[in-house]
């Protein structure tokens, strides 16, 4: 997928909702729990529910890796279907890879490659030669993060380096590096009012904004601090969508959580 | 395990050897590739030639990640094998993982619980409620990355936050983490130079030291700088002993491989 695509999928559903897909044994409808794959079960009625008010999809690792091989099958099958129903979606493997080069290069044709996700996050700490192994991929994004949403936040990325801090230094580094076109940012939206200095130092970039809903984000603040002239935004919400109710009626109570979040981006994208 | 059965190892073997199970099917030998396992197959073979010689081995997950289900199957396999046979021996998830609290407990979880490994590799970014769900686990340990050995170490982590470098942040502030008497930290042989400072910060943690061989560390240097009463070190070598040789006598030439750096650490164990 490219950047253009990715656009014209926003405008066409007036959205930049990303459901990211963390999905929790303990947390979905008990009635799943008796399917053979409750996991790619429940992913699959969240994505059917939600596709029309979303245009990117965000499994978090992690929560397929806490259940072993039976989890990362049942994260191939959600990217296989995802690939196969939905190919215009794009699609986020949330890892926060990132390891020296040759090693890289096996996390990136793993999630590029084997799986098939357009997209990876990636964790910036070892610097160039971590990230350019994923960034040698066409057609392939690298979602690195620079400031999150998390109180740890303020330990280290907010840290003065010379008279700019380490997030700063991040982004303004990785424009430096080949192929940094297939960047995107991971920026917390609990801090949208740093948007602004961050659209100066990456323009034209996309943003990967979590923190909408639970963790207290605002999508007039981002859009109002963050949007560029392609919307340059994915604004992600993971558990107010997905585990708006644990009930029978678990997928329509997802699908009215993302109808509400699409309304509220829509006008911000028609006045793109 | 607790650092006193780890330095029991240390004095028994009179080595602080790490053997990288970076396992990778176009460097093993050809005729393991006919087995039904060939990544577990070389690593039980690996295993059998240089536990003498070895406290600890530390299979990097991304080498397992890349072949997908069956990348995790030999994982898993591997990490068994060592529980089974060789339970005085430290084992690492080399999986530089990091994420928002909830999501990094799901990571824990798996390398600690379900995989059963001793400790797991981290990167810092993400700050504090990204790293205290890994040391809320008894009995295991999370290596942090500090300093690592690749060019890209100083594209953020030796720029001055203040009148310190950003890795001298990292392990300042990690020492005031809850149960951060459970971290250890990743500082490559490469700059062994910087060692005897990082020692001044965090003067009974073990560290992890990639590096030494392929990636032109020295076993005298990092032992000059970098070593504490109970040793305090983890030298790392992963292609130099496990491709020492792509034929039929592969294990051998890792046996051989493995006692030479064992011999060269000798001395200054015997010195502690």
């Amino acid at each position: 997928m490219n950047i253009q695509q990715l656009f014209e999928q926003i405008k066409k559903k007036q959205s930049v909702l990303c459901v990211g897909l963390d999905t929790d044994l303990d947390k979905i409808p008990n009635h799943l729990l008796e399917s053979e794959d409750p996991i790619f079960e429940f992913n699959k009625a969240i994505i059917e529910a939600t596709h029309s008010y979303t245009v990117a999809y965000k499994p978090n690792t992690a929560f397929y890796e806490a259940y072993g091989i039976k989890g990362w099958q049942s994260l191939q099958k959600t990217i296989d279907y995802l690939n196969t129903h939905y190919p215009n979606i794009f699609t986020i493997a949330d890892a926060k890879r990132g390891d020296i080069g040759n090693t890289s290069s096996r996390y990136a044709k793993a999630f590029f490659e084997d799986l098939g996700f357009d997209s990876v996050t990636t964790a910036p700490y070892m610097g160039k030669d971590s990230m350019e192994p994923f960034l040698a991929f066409d057609g392939k994004f690298t979602i690195m993060l620079a400031l999150t949403s998390n109180p740890g936040a303020f330990d280290f990325q907010t840290q003065k380096i010379g008279k700019a801090e380490l997030y700063k230094k991040v982004l303004e580094t990785s424009t430096t590096w080949e192929n940094s076109n297939r960047l995107m940012y991971v920026v917390g939206a609990t801090k949208a009012e740093y948007l602004a200095d961050i659209r100066k130092i990456v323009p034209d970039s996309f943003l990967l904004v979590p923190g909408v809903g639970a963790q207290g984000g605002s999508v007039e603040e981002v859009f109002k601090y963050g949007a560029n002239s392609k919307a340059g935004l994915l604004i992600n919400s993971s558990r107010g969508v997905i585990y708006a109710s644990n009930s029978l009626d678990f997928a329509e109570a997802a699908a009215s959580e993302a109808k509400k979040l699409q309304e509220q981006m829509a006008p911000y994208i028609a006045a793109l």
